[in-house]
């Protein structure tokens, strides 16, 4: 499949990074074509990955992932532009954090709203999934880092698409339990999750941490 | 122990029977003395069950409990009085969901303050532990009805009253584990949780259903 990853930071190279290697044609988008760090990303990905901006990558994709910083990311996914993203499944992995007040960071939209959905908004014609955001990058790709099962959690407003990336994440990925939240304005859990998540960070010192949803 | 319950809800009757099967005094407060829900309550409990004012339980307790609708806490705990809470631990199971604009609640308050900080804010003498917010009221005095082990949070700004409170969790509602989040600031954390609990209730279609942590 060909995808494209927005946004060169640790999420969309450990994504990409793994969506190559299995056989997949992938590629970056950053700001501008030819940056340092997606040229870098691509010498280590191998065969299969190319770099270009926001709108190359997103052009180049049928299923386009969004990883960059929540708070920039409608401003990347305009760059993408509309075109280039229409009709196609646009993961959501990113997280509206707010560093701007101190650790640990707040979210820049929450409650009654959620990133996902002004993503969603902002590009109608798009199949958002909101999915990955909860746990850290190694671990979306690699589950396995902790022993077990645990939960993924996904969410969106079409059904086709939320089969197609749960298949991704089972197959491709090794998640054995994805549990669909319902439409995307499940996303507003998923988001406001990242508290917690960051508070067992700091507690448990570990970035492989996650939770395993049980019931009687 | 005398115990202080305020509120007369499913989650002040259900940690009151339990406390009062545990072999603790129990008084039960709402608004007015004498409400038919409490005085139900306090022949439905037996010996060590009674019931009064909030201000009555909240005398009458050495560790008191707010089972008041997040909204009303606050309200619930100006008519308990600050001298009656004084000095005591305050353990706050309350969320701050507002039914207001449909379902499913969003919160009242979140992400930059929380309810738990609220209350601590409001009665600074008092020592609020925040926990049992994130499971439904049989849960909370009964975690067995999920088989295997599962994960209760506390948090709250005064370490004896973690340990106090997190002994009592153990040793006689028989959590086996309780991860301690830190400062009274991470009840943002636990309240925020509250909407991916709300989707879970949806989709699984039981109030039992809690998480574990889990990590690498």
């Amino acid at each position: 499949m060909r995808i494209g990853i927005l946004g060169t930071g640790v999420v969309g190279k450990t994504l990409g990074s793994k969506l190559v290697k299995l056989g997949h044609e992938v590629r970056m988008g950053s700001r501008k074509a030819g940056s340092d760090k997606a040229k870098a990303w691509v010498r280590d990905a191998g065969i299969g990955a190319s770099e270009g901006s926001f709108a190359d990558a997103a052009g180049h994709g049928e299923m386009i992932f969004n990883c960059t910083a929540g708070m920039a990311s409608l401003d990347a996914l305009r760059a993408a532009g509309t075109k280039n993203l229409q009709g196609k499944i646009l993961i959501d992995v990113s997280n509206p954090l707010d560093f701007s007040k101190g650790m640990p960071p707040s979210l820049s939209v929450c409650n009654t709203d959620s990133l996902g959905e002004q993503i969603q908004k902002t590009f109608p014609e798009s199949k958002v999934v909101k999915t990955l955001n909860t746990v850290t990058a190694a671990l979306m790709v690699e589950p396995s880092l902790i022993p077990g099962s645990h939960t993924m959690f996904i969410s969106g407003n079409d059904g086709h698409s939320k089969t197609a990336v749960t298949r991704l994440l089972k197959e491709e990925f090794g998640w054995r339990e994805v549990i669909d939240l319902g439409d995307l304005s499940a996303a507003r859990a998923q988001e406001m999750y990242l508290p917690l998540w960051l508070r067992l960070y700091m507690k448990l010192q570990t970035a492989n941490v996650n939770v395993q949803v049980v019931h009687g």
